[in-house]
């Protein structure tokens, strides 16, 4: 998503990207006092699009954002009208902030939430074939990653270490447990059974993740939603990580471990990819 | 500093405040990279100005945000000038974000970082009397609190909860130990000696917390820079807050403790606001 649209959606108007602004007392600038969600449209409809607003509203309650979720639908619509994306592959990025108050830690009665959308034209490969190094990090973010927020610096400068080093993703561990990647799920595979962190307060809940899940259930893969030790990594079979453009994406290099050295996706996580093409091919909402 | 400024400064120029518009691709927005300093100015000068600049400098450099500090000065004096406030008492508010460029986790390449300032007119009380009522919270925020940086949604979430207790501030507790609060450094007294968390990355470590260890040293007043347990505040003498604004604050309740029954302020912090007034009548940057 590293291109510019060419119009955002901003509190009920649409403006050209370049001179869409906020005001500079915007919590969402002085604070990171926000949510998001970024979901993908697909054959013409968004792909688990009613599971993202979902986790929208969550955020919203959790942060305490007084904004109707119900009333999005329209304005998206809108909004990909405008910008002939109605009935094309794209990702949809939505920002709720708290909106504009004078500087003051506490919430602000009665400001008005402000809201950007915006859309740019992606296709989702019908599989990820990318094969994944990563760079794992002591989990020095928040204890509240549940909440899908704005306040990202952890990550972003997280996700840039991985980055800088020549890797694709920084993936997390916490009192030696791993727990998530900087903007995807974390999952592993062991003796034909799956791994991933439980949906507690260290990792944000993915959709895609959620997907996965669903996919074992239905096929009777069995699954623990159970961390795996940060010192036990060289011992797991397959890695793999989630998310919504991410789709599911094989780990090959993990640190210094490499879980596969010819360039072939492990059996597990090739199945699960198919699987989860399968369901895009076949998903209505 | 609850009010909006009649203008600020936004990347080299003044404006209305009202008019003040940032893009919605600013990094501070869409990702809370930004780091930020507050400073009070008095009797014409800012009061440790040079320390809060080379505070600031330090969070550029952690984050990795390119922006040249040297530079400001001149910009500090232009703002002064054109909003009357270059010989008044006021708090400066100063931001600076990574700057503009598509929404994307890893550092964009050569963007120009924001920079947004703006002065309120405000007075520091010569001792400030307020008696404050403290709340405790588990220290959910991440784990690099020495980086005085925007993405400050914990930080708000915890100080938003205490005033809507009724409390003047949150304070935060990780694994047991007292580490500060939303936006102060919080000290104890035990038996004569100061106690206050130490500056690693668990606390921003505030000028006026140095201030009051530099006077502490100067007076030959016992102080140890090691947090109290969360379990011991009750066999503590006395408690206070400090901060820019806040300057030496006496905490008589804490939880469900009261630190004096009767609304005095106890000897120590009363001696430390004193000490602190003579520094502040003194004192030349």
């Amino acid at each position: 998503m590293s291109n510019y649209p060419e119009k955002v959606y901003l509190n009920g108007n649409l403006i050209n990207a370049q001179d869409a602004r906020i005001s500079v007392f915007d919590r969402g600038f002085l604070f990171g006092d926000g949510v998001y969600e970024v979901m993908a449209q697909m054959n013409g409809e968004f792909f688990f699009g009613k599971e993202h607003l979902i986790r929208l509203r969550s955020s919203l309650k959790k942060t305490n954002i007084n904004f109707d979720v119900s009333t999005l639908n329209e304005k998206i619509e809108r909004l990909l009208k405008a910008v002939e994306l109605d009935e094309k592959d794209c990702l949809l990025y939505i920002q709720i902030t708290r909106g504009v108050a004078p500087r003051k830690h506490s919430f602000p009665k009665d400001t008005v939430p402000t809201l950007l959308m915006y859309a740019i034209p992606f296709t989702l490969a019908p599989i990820n074939n990318t094969t994944i190094s990563v760079i794992s990090q002591p989990d020095f973010r928040w204890h509240r990653c549940d909440i899908k927020m704005t306040s990202l610096l952890g990550n972003v400068m997280a996700n840039d270490f991985a980055i800088t080093k020549g890797h694709h993703e920084a993936v997390f561990h916490r009192d030696g447990k791993m727990t998530e990647g900087s903007h995807s799920n974390l999952f592993f595979v062991k003796d034909g059974t799956i791994y991933t962190h439980p949906a507690d307060r260290n990792i944000l809940n993915g959709i895609t993740r959620e997907i996965v899940l669903k996919l074992c259930r239905d096929e009777k893969i069995p699954f623990i939603e159970e961390a795996i030790n940060f010192g036990a990594i060289h011992t797991m079979d397959e890695a793999f990580l989630t998310g919504t453009s991410t789709q599911i994406a094989s780990i090959r290099y993990f640190d210094n471990h490499c879980f596969y050295p010819k360039n072939e996706v492990p059996a597990m996580t090739q199945k699960l990819q198919r699987l989860f093409l399968d369901l895009k091919n076949t998903h209505t909402s």
